[in-house]
């Protein structure tokens, strides 16, 4: 491709928003444009790129056996109403009403839209497993779209469903998932850090995060360096140093030498810090009560429906982490209860609730409680607080569960290496759905022996812009993109130092030499000085440059000026070997990322 | 491919609403689903066709220089405020708000979004002339969707758009998206009439239809059997038959001998018919006169702003074609007006409008009138009329055109052949669409001298759905599908009588040795009857068939037996030559269809 019959409108200026070398060089290197806030236009080199990334992701999605459908972009919303998400998805969902007062949805997801096509067509067992997938536009609502496509309000998205009448059928299909992905990334050149993850609003359990490490990411990662221990910190499981989750007659055997159970007056003392000070003792002593409201609770709570209120215990000198707490109560959303929930549930105004005696709601107890036998907390009484509080003897919980939020510092729940924190971004996800729409939607099927069953689902989502633009987040140096060859828009660049004369010939000889080969040659046929060319070839990000001056070709014999990317230093390769030189390089390359 | 692999669900049942033969059989072949009216899913066997049209539209554009760009489908309702288009599209476009009161349009179509981009690049004539194109999702939210995909709410569009400086550098790529435009078609296997069209709201002049005849096509066309003319019945011109344009002066001399108007009492007689057998004359003596109401006349109409109201006359046994009327007028719409307002502008009620010292509002004369000296027309007053009436003498309009509606046995205006009329639906359309966005938007940039230009455009559009579901419309028969082989799903289908012993290890044999010559392959594995295999194969419409029985294992040497869809009779051919056989069929009619 001649660089003149092409439009790449590289910028000299940094866009005034663009604070990420992706979205700086996107828009710099001509790959991208701003329509408006979050919505954009990729030009031929962000589309080249672009359409490599969709390739390589469908031949993996295609190795899997998945096979790729293509709903409409803009769905019923009789299908969200049906599996509930149509009040449960907020505002960042964007929804249309048509002429006739019918509701649609620019779709976010397509969870609803699979489920339909599978029920209509699914009566035996024997049609499963079944994994569907497109690739295909998606809309969310973002408030604050930002980092060019990183978080744009319109992006496309390659998501995946399976379907399989038996949780073991789901294990395979999730296994071979998460397998393509780690190609998927791999091909594309990019380090993802696969993590244990909440699987949040879409329901379920288990589940896989793909993240980058970067800056400007949404999420906080918990690393261990010592075994490669990775979750998120909304999941992250507790290291080996806490105590371990006693029963509640061990806890109680355990207690016998305590002293019993004291109230003792605490005037105006309410915050942990407070108290540490009055009773001269550290914050791990206390055991530390929260009241939560919680949203759309599926676990089995009593009394709840829809929403619920429940008190959360944990060790004084802990967080609880409302994520793992709401996956605990398989809740949509908690959040504090406001002051005047907290009196009328615990008895008390702020500062004095406790698990003992708390019987007006639930207790969710955090691991570690169930190993204290002589702690401080709220007697549930303005002004009083108990001493001597011990598990198994003076209360017990609900529920017993992981709730705490690990940090950096603490120790690796795998190995009791150091945990350090890092943010990330998430570029893929691959979760086991369960039967959360199957239900809701009425889909069903016979099994072997002639029963109704409901099967069970899987979905798998990975996000296309983003992936592109973590991939110039990784390779990149000041003077712009450097592109895996996988990816690369083309794969050699060809700058004659004139076009024109010999240069002119050579320069044209080379490209047909290359493209007869298979390989994608861009052309830079421009009438601008060498170092305009090679700069823009910098910020372009081509993997290989070939240089063709007067000077060289005049050697004997001719020569050209063979440069990596990736490299500061060119060589002088013969003009004549050039193309053969320059394709196994390419080749080396391609192999290297798709092995 | 093996079918047990993939997912075809094909049906026995026609669906209720498939009244073409293209929407029952992408249902019925399991190519299509439906999410709601208008809104379609592409199971996997129909997104491989679609996926083949895709890329044939994508290779023809690619070679006429244009380049391939990604805007969003959701973009900015700015854009169309700027050119005017948010209140002129009515409501068959979506418009949405989003959560910050944003306004955004989910594309029709994307004059704004190209001429935007453009605009923010374009500085020097130098950067032009510049094709740019999109294959991207659409929608209109259309009242009665109907026919499946040829006419849905959402759907795939390819359209382009150039920029020139000039109407010569225009007519070139005009011309060359002309040529692309056609083997487009022809490689798709279709049929197409190319005909001058009226380019409707998408202003500008000069553009031209891609039709197919169809029975429930949107289009009414005028052909000629002798000389091929075609047209749009909104375009038609005018045959040879009737008079041509008169100057006034030279209507005036052939008025010489022409009594002098005379007004005559014609009481009660208000239409054609009735003046007919008042006057015992034919109505080819009347000046049939109307009056018209039009809305956002863009023409130099005297004293209309917006919209204007005029007249229209014509001889009177001929029709107002109003498409033709409203682009005289450049009008997006003309409609008749109503009676008060004929009483108000004509100073007389209904039925005694005539262009005889018609003043109050702008004349519209059709060719024919200009040929009319003595002729009977409405006097202005409630039961008169004029005769001897004389065009150039008596009167004049403010304008002369043609604005007649072409009928089946008119005579072809360029070879005076007779004319029938089909119906035909609309695949594809170029325009010239001259300088309406870009003026609107606001684009320039320098030329040659350093004087600032504003560009001029054209647009070239294709529907893919519909010129998917066209190709079934135009290759079916009684049992189902025939595709041409560009869009052939897989190339062959072979079938084992049973997927089992002999018949698997030959089936699986010649399934590899096609794959190895790059032949698409579906094997149908599944354990069904041998005429449920062959039902489906003829439904599902793969060129080529290869039967795999022991009978015709058994004889010596082994042969199988190869079919072509479109034809009655099988033949057996060799085993060990029937890959060499199939692949060189695969390959001569993708040849013939390609070149």
């Amino acid at each position: 491709m001649l660089q003149s019959k092409t439009f790449i409108p590289t910028l000299r200026e940094v866009p005034a928003d663009a604070v990420t070398a992706s979205h700086r060089f996107m828009f710099r290197s001509g790959m991208l444009r701003k329509l408006a806030n979050g919505l954009f236009v990729y030009l031929p080199l962000g589309l080249r790129a672009f359409r490599k990334v969709e390739r390589i992701i469908r031949e993996e999605m295609d190795a899997t056996g998945a096979l790729e459908i293509k709903p409409s972009v803009v769905v019923p919303g009789e299908l969200w109403k049906e599996s509930g998400r149509w009040d449960s998805m907020g505002e960042s969902m964007l929804r249309v009403r048509n002429r006739q007062n019918g509701d649609f949805v620019i779709s976010p997801t397509a969870e609803e839209a699979f489920t339909a096509v599978v029920r209509d067509e699914l009566a035996s067992y024997r049609q499963l497993p079944l994994s569907l997938y497109q690739i295909n536009t998606k809309y969310r609502d973002e408030i604050r779209p930002r980092y060019g496509v990183m978080r744009g309000r319109e992006f496309v998205m390659k998501d995946a469903y399976s379907f399989h009448t038996d949780e073991t059928s789901l294990d395979k299909t999730y296994e071979d998932m998460g397998r393509a992905y780690r190609r998927i990334f791999k091909r594309c050149g990019l380090s993802v850090i696969p993590v244990k993850a909440d699987s949040g609003a879409m329901g379920g359990s288990g589940s896989e995060e793909f993240m980058v490490e970067s800056d400007i990411g949404d999420n906080t990662l918990i690393l261990c360096g010592a075994c490669g221990y990775a979750a998120n910190v909304e999941k992250a499981a507790c290291g080996p140093d806490y105590t371990p989750r006693l029963a509640p007659e061990t806890a109680r055997a355990a207690a016998a030498s305590v002293p019993p159970l004291e109230k003792i007056d605490t005037p105006s003392v309410r915050t942990i810090e407070e108290l540490c000070a009055f009773l001269k003792t550290a914050s791990k002593q206390f055991i530390k009560t929260l009241i939560y409201r919680a949203v759309n609770v599926e676990a089995d709570l009593p009394g709840a429906s829809g929403e619920a209120f429940f008190a959360a215990a944990i060790r004084g000198d802990l967080d609880v982490n409302e994520a793992k707490l709401a996956a605990v109560l398989k809740a949509s959303e908690v959040s504090l209860a406001a002051d005047a929930d907290v009196e009328r549930l615990t008895g008390a105004p702020l500062g004095f609730a406790g698990p003992v005696g708390l019987t007006g709601l639930p207790v969710v107890l955090d691991e570690t409680v169930t190993g204290m036998n002589d702690a401080v907390t709220g007697a549930l009484e303005k002004d009083f607080h108990y001493k001597h509080a011990a598990y198994g003897r003076d209360f017990e919980g609900w529920i017993t569960a992981d709730i705490r939020t690990v940090k950096a510092g603490d120790r690796c729940p795998l190995c009791g290496g150091a945990l350090y924190e890092k943010k990330g971004n998430e570029l893929g996800h691959i979760f086991k759905l369960g039967r959360k729409y199957t239900r809701a939607m009425n889909v069903s099927c016979l099994d072997e022996s002639g029963t109704s069953i409901v099967p069970v689902m899987g979905c798998y989502g990975i996000g296309l812009d983003r992936t592109l633009a973590s991939v110039i987040e990784e390779h990149h140096d000041e003077a712009g993109i450097i592109w895996p060859m996988t990816l690369a828009p083309y794969h050699v660049i060809i700058i004659p130092v004139r076009y024109e004369g010999a240069m002119k010939l050579a320069a044209d000889k080379l490209a047909a030499e290359l493209e007869a080969r298979g390989i994608e040659v861009l052309l830079d046929d421009r009438t601008e000085r060498p170092g305009v060319k090679f700069n823009d070839a910098d910020l372009v990000g081509i993997p290989l440059r070939a240089v063709i001056g007067d000077r060289n070709l005049a050697l004997a014999p001719p020569c050209v000026e063979v440069k990596r990317r990736d490299e500061k230093e060119s060589r002088l390769v013969e003009a004549a070997a050039a193309a053969e030189e320059l394709s196994g390089l390419v080749r080396t390359e391609l192999e290297r990322l798709n092995r």
